[in-house]
Parts: structure tokens; sequence; C-alpha cells
């Protein structure tokens, strides 16, 4: 019998579907080229070493003393415009925004045929407190209330460009379905007392039926109600809604726990293509005791239908168990 | 500077990247072989004629004096249980659901190289009578809560198998975002008195910039804000909540209407690969005044990425009065 589980921070049904579920094993990508066979410098790359007048100008740089190691820019084909007023206004019966913020690229490397699951532990690290500074700096800008950073790796998860980057979006809203959760993390602490993500994450180190990694400040499991094969949160065991109260010593921690579960990724499934966002409060919410900031991974495995986009819901073809307990015994 | 839309019935907001967006042909895709230069028949494709016996049993048919036109079957690789209790209980912390429902597949025609695009309007009429026929059958089983009929046509739309076919799910629940769906409706109404789909549709067709196809008891168009490129909504203008009570003149009116936006696709955009879905109302809510059903198209022609999944919130490299004038333009 197929089962429909809901997660308990969001609400969202799932259908576990058993009957068509598949071994770990056939969800294994068929790339060609693994990340760590390509060249480390391609000329045309607007991303490696030597291109850097291709990009805008930096806003943002880590540097040793052979040159530079994380640059950030602002994204040459920006979604959003740095400059103008947030005004919302009617266009006839309907809303508008004008679209005002900022949207960066973090290129991650100066290596063309690098990831998170190949980089030392120290690189690692200082693209995490990249992240941590940039949305510090934009969250001084009082139009924006809400940044999303994430990462496309692959073509399936979106990226046109193979050089290892990531991207931050700062939004002059908050969009509907960040202020759904919300709601949902308040009604339970106003039900309960206490933060729904410590109790998912004290349940699932507990259960220990769906946990990848567990280090001294972060978890990473596949949650019980997992959108699709593989569907992974990272998550700080202290409550903590805000990204950019992360410290150094987690920050050390967290690079831990990332390589380790995208390397048994890359290992595991072989190089597979994933997002990852990092769901962190809107500026206003970060002392919000109903809400905890985490990452959520997500291998593109598996194609969303019209069953998906037409019902908000989602049938996973692998049983949660399972796929942890696959990535738990792959070896790196 | 680019525009942040927000849908009126919805509240989903979207970002129109008008800096970085394309024109209408640069959306055209590269498929290689069209549908309609595909073979009428596979031996190995088991949803052609001489192959019945590799479906399920049917639970459905229309038939002329050749032979069938339309079958209907359960999924071979059904999602839900057909038999069993709908038992909603915990699992730890949890909430689970016995997964029981029904998956059906409409197998469209009996030729393999067609599409609704390509079929006369009396044979795409039977489709849009089957699904009516086979949501009024599945809503005598009382555990079923709401149904989804949807189609998957091409690969990157999630389709595994090329022969013409939709599928119907019929779930024992009704999902998050379709009740927040709802809730918006009924929202509108209360503050408005009138349905908040009425409105959009008296709007689209007096502005009459983002209009495609507009009959006497049908319209479809691009929403102010679509999601993405050529992301289409098809309307019945009369008020009507659920699909099941759509008349016989108004299923052929809906012929003219699918046939005409999708032909359009077709030819406009090179066969694209698109999942429809009919968002009809619960089967408790048939009578509610906010709601009214329609069909939502989208065509799968740019991918979703870490920003979409983590804020729910589109980039949409389109704007949708220049989409809807190409379309307008597509000679058919």
């Amino acid at each position: 019998m197929p089962e429909i589980r809901q997660n308990l921070a969001t609400k969202e049904w799932v259908i576990i579907a058993t009957e068509r579920a598949k071994r770990p094993e056939d969800f294994v990508s068929k790339k060609k080229t693994l990340t760590e066979n390509k060249p480390a410098r391609i000329d045309t790359c607007p991303f490696c070493p030597g291109n850097e007048s291709q990009t805008p100008p930096e806003v943002f740089r880590i540097s040793d003393e052979k040159g530079w190691l994380i640059r950030v820019t602002p994204n040459k084909y920006s979604a959003l415009n740095e400059s103008g007023e947030r005004i919302r206004c009617f266009n006839g019966i309907n809303r508008l925004m004008t679209g005002v913020g900022f949207h960066e690229v973090v290129i991650e490397s100066p290596l063309h045929n690098t990831t998170i699951a190949l980089s030392n532990l120290s690189h690692i690290e200082l693209i995490f407190k990249t992240y941590k500074s940039r949305i510090l700096e934009l969250y001084k800008d009082e139009r924006v209330e809400l940044i999303i950073p994430f990462k496309n790796h692959g073509e399936s998860a979106g990226t046109s460009l193979e050089h290892p980057h990531s991207q931050i979006i700062a939004l002059p809203l908050i969009p509907h379905p960040v202020r759904a959760r919300i709601e949902e993390a308040i009604r339970y602490f106003d039900d309960n007392g206490e933060c729904v993500h410590c109790k998912m994450i004290q349940d699932e180190i507990c259960c220990n039926q769906r946990l990848i990694c567990d280090s001294k400040h972060f978890v990473s499991f596949i949650p019980y109600a997992a959108f699709s094969p593989f569907h992974i949160w990272i998550y700080p065991k202290k409550h903590n809604a805000s990204y950019i109260n992360i410290t150094d010593e987690e920050v050390q921690d967290l690079a831990i726990v990332m390589k380790t579960t995208l390397l048994k990724l890359y290992k595991g499934l072989g190089d597979p293509d994933y997002n990852y966002v990092i769901r962190t409060a809107p500026k206003d919410e970060g002392n919000n005791e109903a809400l905890h900031w985490y990452v959520s991974l997500i291998p593109r495995i598996t194609k969303t239908a019209g069953f998906e986009l037409g019902s908000g819901m989602f049938i996973n073809t692998a049983l949660p168990e399972k796929s942890a307990e696959f990535l738990r015994n792959v070896q790196i």
C-alpha cells in the first residue's frame, strides 16, 4: 500500500509510491562527464581566471597570495534592478511592484572542474562565509525583505554555466509560499510552545532512520515526507531563525556536513545535478522564535510533471529510509 | 526596469525579467522529431492497437465500427491503491495516510503519432468527455476528495511513453497548495462579492492584451503574472466551480479552443513539450460560488532552478503580452 506522508513543518503531503518504488541504485545519473574530469580552465568561460573583465565589476572578493579564491559580481543578466524605488501599484485590476533588488553571482573557485563535494573544507567555509557577508551587506538596503542564496549544479538543475557558482537574490517582498511556511511554523509554536524544526531535528536524530550525517552543530537527513528521491535537509541543531547569526565555529562544521553529504551524492549517484537553497528568515523576522533556518538540497534525478504542477503535491518513487541508508553506506 | 507581477487569483508573485527577456522566437523547441513525423504504430508500444493485453483491464472505452477510439485503464504503475481503507494516523510525530485512490491512464487515440493539436475536433471532444465520465465515476467512491486530470506531453514534461495519453489521479485528500488557492478565492469573494476568476476573464477580454483564443464559451490567454514563457490559462466564461458541470455544447467549444491554442504552440514553437492540468473543485466544493474551474497549460521550454524551489516564486523571461501576440499571429 502506498503511503501519503505529511511534513510536520510545512504541512505538505507527498505520495510515497511504494508500488512503483525504485532501488536507490536506479537513480544513478547517466552523466557523460563527471565534474572532476572536466578541464581545470576553459578559455571561453567568463568565470575562469583571466576573463574577469567579462563579468560586471566585483562587489566582493577573497584572495590569497596567488590570486582570487572567490569573487562575487552582479549577475550580468540580473532578474532585478539595483537602483530605483520600491513601488507597489495597480495595473488595471492586477498588482504590480517595481522589480528592484539584487541578483549576485558567487564564483566559488578559480577552478572550472570543482564543486563543493570535491573542494577542501577551508575553501567550503569561505563559500558559506561569503553568503553571510553578502546577506549582511544586502540587508542594509531598506528595500530588501528576503534573501535567497541558492545553487544550480548541472544542466537539469537549470544552470547555463558549468563553472562552479551559486547565486544570491535579494527580494523586495516575501513570496506567498514563504509566508505560508512562516505561518505554519508560527501556528505550531502557538499550539506547542516550541519550534517545529527543533522538534523534527530531535525526532530525526532520535529515530535515526533517515539520517545521513550528524555532527556537533549540524545534521543532514532525508525528511519523512521528502518531495523527491534524495531530497535532503541540512539543519543547524541550535535554534536559529536566520543564517546571518551563524558563528565561525558553526561554519566550520557546516562545511563538513555539506561536503560529506554532497560527496556521498557525488560518489553514490554519479555526480547528479542538484539545487540547494538556504531557507533563512526574512529580514524583519530574524528573531522570530518559531523560525529555523536550513538548507534544502534537491537532486534533480526525476522530473516533475502535470500532477505536481496541478496539485502542488509530489509523488516520490523512493522510500526516504532506504535512500538515507544507501547514502550512509556510500564510502567517501 | 523588471516588473514583479502578482496574480489576482492566487496572490503568487512572478518576476518578469524584462532585462533578460527573450524574443518569442527564442523559445522555439529544438525537438528532433515532430509528433506528426513519428510512426503511426509501434510494435513495442503498450498503448498501440494490438497490445491491449499489456495494459491492466480497461475501465472505459469509446469505440466506433473500426475499433476503439479511446481507452481508459488503471495505471500499471499506480501511485495509489484502489482498495483499502482511508486511514489517517501518526507515525511518531509525523502524519500519515494510507495511499488509497485511483490513478488511471486515458489512451487518447489508437494512433501513436498524434496529439490534440493534430486531432480532429470530434475526437478531441471525446477526450474531454472521457475526463468528465471518469470524474463522475470516481467521485462515487466516498474516499475520493479531489480529482486531477492532467497530461504530460514530451520527455521534459515528464512522460515516459510517447503514445498520446493523459492521466487522472483521484486523491483521498486536498493538498495544501490547492486549499490555499481555494482560501484566496473565497477571501476575494468575501471582499468583493464576485468570483475572482470571472473578474479576471472579463478583464482579459476587455483589455485584450494577452488573449490567444476567444470563442462563445471559452477563452484562452496568458495570465498577467504568467509563471513561465507561454504559460496559458483556458477558462469557461460561464461561472462554474466544477468540470463535471460542463455541457455537451461547452465540450464542443472547449475542443475548438484547446485545439486552436495547442496547434498555435505546435506550429509556433515546434511541438514543445508541455503539461496541462484541469483545476476543478474538490468533490464537496462543486457548488462553491467562489471557485471556477480552468485548464492550466505549461509548455516546458525553460527549467525551474534553485530560486524557484526556494522561494516558490518564478522568474519569467518572456513578456506575457509579447508571447500572446506571437501566438495570435501564428497561422494555423
